[in-house]
């Protein structure tokens, strides 16, 4: 990758916590999947963000409805970021949880016999 | 209640994210449970601190144990809180899961017969 430069290397990882350090230990790459893969800076500022508005998507107000339109948003980009405009994006708390439900809708949806 | 002086009051308020302020809406008070229930500023910061980190409980280093002592200290914490020294703490995702499980503990502990 030609393009990749020191530079836009720094700045890159410039964007996500602890890239180089742990918090409780010092000097520390961190290269676990199930403990969980580097955060963007952003993603804990948004979620943090998120996560103290009392309110919901699915109620009948402006704030749920600007949550929803968010969650909507987002599914738009990914659509755009994986040049996939008529799939469908969906999220669960693992990987494990999202290969659950991919095998399970892989199982129900073939046909008898089969 | 005498002791809960306007004062005191004042500052009890002043921990907890958007208690007469919508970040969409402008002034509203959130009474809702299931959209959740106002959150202390305090656990915004914990959560996003601890979302960014790239570890586990569970591990065999020094951050995981780190966690891992996170968890116990807070359990011990509730059961002074509490005043339940013999009790155990657990969470869960929601309200329905928890009932769920007490539901299910119940249901499996009850003796044959009863």
């Amino acid at each position: 990758m030609p393009d990749l430069t020191p530079e836009l290397l720094t700045e890159i990882r410039a964007r996500f916590a602890h890239v180089e350090t742990c918090p409780f230990e010092g000097e520390r790459v961190f290269f676990e999947n199930a403990g969980g893969a580097l955060t963007l800076n952003s993603v804990v500022e948004t979620s943090a963000r998120l996560a103290a508005i009392p309110d919901n998507q699915g109620r009948d107000n402006g704030a749920s409805r600007a949550l929803q339109q968010m969650i909507d948003d987002a599914r738009a980009d990914m659509q755009v970021f994986f040049n996939t405009p008529d799939r469908n994006f969906f999220v669960g708390e693992s990987g494990t949880e999202l290969l659950f439900r991919l095998i399970r809708a892989a199982c129900l949806g073939t046909p008898a016999g089969r």
